[in-house]
């Protein structure tokens, strides 16, 4: 029988003046998923490994399940699938754990059918998986794990993604303190409007950012930096966040700010030097408070999600 | 005695989603303004042409005086000066007179001087004329009008200006009906506070209308051109605003919007024939109400002020 085997990235959504317009996906980890036909119809996951949480077995209400099922039904075929989930990223975390799973998923459903669905056509099905786990469609996270790089969502009426390729010296630190803050309470801290000064601000930062990134003015991209809407709201429940920020700007990070809704926070630096720098600095903040936590240095991805080689047969 | 005269042209800002931040400027018409150097010091305004409006004739208070003044005091020089005034803009009109005026004496005064400034060191001196036009300074008629293109205000504590190059085939049409806004009316009609999704609207629109313009994705361009801000407290202001917009889409241009705080109205088109069709279909909308008014079509003007040649001696 066909199966597929397919790995989608971590990202970063938000990117801080880009709330809720960007993200960009990373170059190490992510989540695996493969999809096995069964000639017998209906959905079974068989297999989460790679994390101790309590995922769902039922395939309907499990992130990576969910696209499976929806793309099998857009197909009309009459196959069925075993679904097997290898989580590389930790849940809850801020860099787009559901969404490299959701991503995944459907990458490998397409692949397992022959579907011949593009990258953005994937996108919907998708999105099934990433409203389990965040009740909402916010696809800052699913595009740039389905399609590298950065990604701006233009709009959402219809869904309008714009690929930003990323300069090539520019690096990522992520450091995430071992808490969990749920997407859904992380949403509820965040104003519901916003003072038009605050407005210009932001709007000023965010086009800067895009203009930064792709004439490759680094100097630019560290100056738009500044989320002057969620990071202030959502700060505040990070542990070390303000001296996690300071300690990365002083090693000379272009900017830094709250990966997704967190806890992970995330430096965007110029060199792996500096990135590296940043994390150490980091690092010694939370330390200095006693908190937790992991952290890693990467570029960001160029590709986001793609088939493991071999596992198509 | 020395004498320089310099020209700045007309322009657009807000450009719908670029509210606050971004300007353009115009291939045509602007104010020219002569500075001729006196023995003896002190400001004379000797002659204002190009315009019925009764401006005032006390440098210190008008738009282009003010400029020439802080910049001779800024030089340290004894020197008094001349100031001739010839209008090409119509006053009020939102297409950036009293910035083309304010820009054009800067400009002219750094050159009678020989101060040697560069452009953006001559923005702080034609702030001090906007001033007293507006009574708050907002950089994005000036900034274009002094560097040509379409300038992205990044951030304004310390004013930062991102200059984008204007891609070779977008045409704007201006559509001005004959009737005054004065600036401080318009903002006032402003909201104070914007909803969370609308600020997420317009950052992404604003992102997307930067990632078109330095791509010359003209579709994208189109697609980004929504103010959910602005043009919804402005548009009632200015007669016939919905027709003339509707008219403009439907003749093909990829956006339209206010220019500036109005009355003017601009439009976005891939090339001239296309703008040219806008200009008549807008036209023809403010017909139908009885609405007297102008228009142009032009270039996006890829040079700000410049000195008129010969005319430094």
């Amino acid at each position: 029988m066909d199966s597929a085997t397919a790995f989608a990235p971590a990202s970063v959504s938000n990117v801080a003046s880009g709330f809720d317009i960007m993200g960009f996906a990373l170059d190490g980890p992510g989540d695996t998923v493969t999809v096995r036909l069964t000639r017998t119809p209906g959905f079974t996951i068989t297999k989460i490994t790679g994390t101790t949480a309590a995922l769902p077995f039922e395939p309907d209400l499990n992130t990576a399940g969910a696209p499976v099922i929806a793309l099998f039904r857009h197909a009309g075929t009459s196959f069925g699938a075993e679904i097997e989930i290898r989580k590389g990223l930790p849940l809850g975390s801020g860099i787009g754990s559901s969404a490299a799973s959701a991503i995944a998923a459907a990458f490998a459903a397409n692949a397992a059918l022959g579907a011949g669905l593009t990258g953005e056509e994937l996108l919907p099905f998708a999105i099934e998986g990433e409203k389990i786990a965040s009740g909402a469609v916010h696809v800052d996270n699913l595009s740039p794990s389905l399609l590298g790089g950065f990604v701006l969502v233009r709009g959402y009426g219809p869904i309008d993604l714009v690929k930003i390729p990323p300069p090539d010296d520019l690096w990522c630190t992520i450091v995430r303190p071992h808490i969990e803050i749920r997407t859904k309470e992380s949403r509820q801290a965040l104003p519901k409007q916003v003072p038009l000064k605050d407005v210009v601000t932001q709007t000023g930062n965010a086009a800067g950012l895009i203009a930064g990134l792709l004439t490759s003015d680094y100097a630019l991209i560290g100056r738009s930096l500044h989320d002057v809407i969620a990071e202030p709201a959502r700060g505040p429940m990070i542990p070390g966040f303000q001296a996690m920020k300071e300690a990365a700007m002083r090693a000379g990070a272009l900017g830094c700010s709250i990966s997704g809704s967190g806890p992970s926070v995330f430096a965007l630096s110029r060199g792996k030097k500096t990135a590296e720098g940043a994390s150490d600095a980091m690092s010694a903040a939370l330390d200095a408070i006693g908190c937790a936590h992991s952290r890693s240095v990467s570029l960001i991805s160029p590709v986001g999600a793609r088939l493991c080689s071999g596992e198509t047969a």
